[in-house]
């Protein structure tokens, strides 16, 4: 189970457009500053303004900024945006193929699908509890400071 | 981010195993039973023989059991067999890249990484305290013995 690497550049570019503080950065900007591909950064970047995390603005002084307050960005919207909401653990009710589904399999819910499901709930928690903001506090002002200098 | 649909299977396989309580069960009965392709269940079944889950018995009564207790067998046995060990978040360290590089960033950890690490260990925890024996006591004992009555 792997989370494609889309996640990564995508919350480092929240953190950065957290810290430009509503400036406009470019894609090309930010696919330089991390050495990334510039289409595949756009196509991040596109996920993040299709789920409502960040803002597109056309034109000279365009650019992408944050939606809103990076207080009120969890880890889990920034995950979701580029990875999709569904389930890791997807269940296909194979217990009520073959033989298994003849043998009053149906009458409840399936506990694995609960147990698998229950589990995968407190990760979403976990990355629900943590903002934008939370993990760019918890970077040194210098690195903060240095990155607004070379992007703005 | 998505499980590999081979965790599904070898959840139900194990509380199968289980149920037979050390009598052995071949790929192909269990693939019968659950109309799963025979082919890619022997592969799961493999993954679960190479992490220690099961035991493969050759031979005129052979096939698979669980490798020891369904009590000490937790979820996340299952689903590191199948999946393999590696975290979900892959941090490749973008901020070292590119003009991000020279900024200062290597000083200290990635809080990123750190906050997505610590979310998944939340997960891997609530899987971990799961056993295969709490999900098959979770099922009814009907399914159970018909499961049984079905294999033997």
């Amino acid at each position: 189970m792997r989370m494609s690497k889309g996640v990564e550049a995508a919350l480092h570019c929240c953190v950065v457009m957290h810290w430009l503080d509503g400036r406009p950065v470019t894609s090309a900007q930010l696919a330089e500053f991390f050495a990334l591909p510039p289409a595949y950064l756009q196509k991040t970047l596109r996920a993040l303004v299709s789920d409502g995390v960040a803002h597109a603005a056309r034109g000279q002084a365009g650019g992408f900024t944050l939606a809103r307050a990076a207080e009120s960005i969890s880890l889990m919207d920034v995950v979701s945006a580029v990875e999709g909401r569904e389930a890791a653990f997807q269940c296909e009710e194979i217990r009520l193929d073959g033989r298994s589904g003849t043998l009053g399999s149906r009458s409840g819910p399936c506990a694995i699908a609960h147990a698998m499901h229950r589990a995968e709930l407190t990760y979403r928690r976990a990355l629900m509890a943590e903002s934008v903001a939370d993990v760019a506090d918890q970077t040194g002002s210098g690195v903060r400071d240095r990155t607004v200098a070379a992007l703005v």
